[in-house]
């Protein structure tokens, strides 16, 4: 039987979605707890794995398992065993062709800019920018992300990757109460697409590149054009959808 | 000379406020600090203290020091040499006859509550209800706490205290995707009573207790008459006023 789980975590308290050898992982701790309710050796599969210190609200993964426990059980037993910083929102039976990750539609992420004074209570939450920054310019150069294109100035560079064409169906940005939300919608992202379009936009938003650059640095598909990554602290992975 | 500073701190990453011979508290760390700039022993004396788990944006505490440091340069000292978990937002001087506890002439705390589903986000930071509440039964009952009368059955019994009334001057519920924020401005308050009068609240909220028993408890003068604590997580000191 296949099940799909959706799921939110605390990033900071963790070394990143991906199991490893040692260290407290996301995907560890729900292989770990689902091997003490199943006893048997579970591995589950994500929409995309998140990187140290990016939160979730809605991660999915699915995973295969001979069990009969009816899902509303299962969510309860998971929570139950999982310490606070997981939390199960459902488990649903899928079809055993559905896969979490080539199944993805469609992926939402957030970063989270915090452009008032310093915040110890959200430091590990919201960046703390601590300055203004021209929002103006900001939305301009966001404009230059949308559509179907190369990302591969904006990606990880990996040799295994050929196609760094993907498309963003929309960016969206609004601030609020001294806070920054930079909003992507997209059919998918390479590893660090997301921060280091947050990064060029903070530079945008410094007034370092005019807004016009972005187009430039995405047609030049050269990563060393592209400014830095961004902190991970402030990204959400909000939704992925099927 | 005499300093006030104002300062905000995660109350989630400390055993409270109050200096302990072991572990780390807010007092004791700012004092550690203070040591380490001016080289002489400082102690602190703050509006008050905060229990364990309670979190604090604009505290005031006030200190004594023979330096002749400019307040802004002070202000940055601190900030580099205090971890990311509190911050100085003002250093100021003030008279020396200034007490940052026996001046206080208002406090604002307020305590937020999730009434939507279980947030591993926010665990450390607002109190995780995850069920509905009668919010205009609440609003009601917390009526009943506005003006000057006798808190003792919302104080943690303490046999040096002879005087226990107190005024509230205002009580302030409000709903906002799925958190409620319960803002509550007083001249003063005891050990405990602002989350007794949120555990009193929570319970009139689930229909345990009627509106109008808040009333009746007030006038009994009993602790045992109240309703339990509310949990310290979802506590914060707004603001102290002079």
């Amino acid at each position: 039987m296949r099940y799909l789980i959706t799921f939110s975590y605390d990033g900071s308290k963790f070394l990143g979605y991906q199991k490893q050898l040692e260290g407290k992982t996301v995907q560890g701790e729900i292989e770990k707890v689902l091997h003490n309710i199943t006893k048997q050796d579970i591995k589950i599969h994500a929409s995309g794995r998140t990187d140290r210190g990016v939160h979730a609200y809605n991660q999915k993964a699915h995973f295969d398992a001979d069990i009969n426990i009816p899902v509303e059980n299962l969510k309860k037993a998971l929570n139950s065993l999982l310490n606070k910083e997981i939390y199960v929102k459902t488990v649903e039976n899928v079809s055993s062709d559905f896969h979490a990750r080539f199944n993805v539609e469609e992926k939402i992420y957030t970063y989270k800019i915090n452009l008032g004074e310093f915040n110890p209570l959200e430091k590990d939450y919201v960046y703390q920018y601590n300055k203004q920054l021209n929002i103006d310019n900001m939305k301009k150069a966001s404009k230059c992300f949308i559509g179907t294109k190369s990302f591969k100035a904006f990606a990880k560079v990996n040799e295994e990757i050929t196609d760094y064409v993907r498309t963003i169906k929309d960016v969206i940005i609004k601030e609020e109460n001294e806070k920054l939300f930079i909003t992507f919608i997209g059919t998918g992202f390479f590893r660090y697409q997301v921060r280091n379009m947050v990064g060029a936009l903070i530079e945008v938003g410094n007034d370092k590149i005019k807004p016009e650059k972005i187009e430039e640095i995405l047609l030049s598909e050269d990563r060393t054009k592209a400014p830095i990554t961004a902190s991970s602290v402030g990204l959400y992975l909000e939704d992925v959808k099927y």
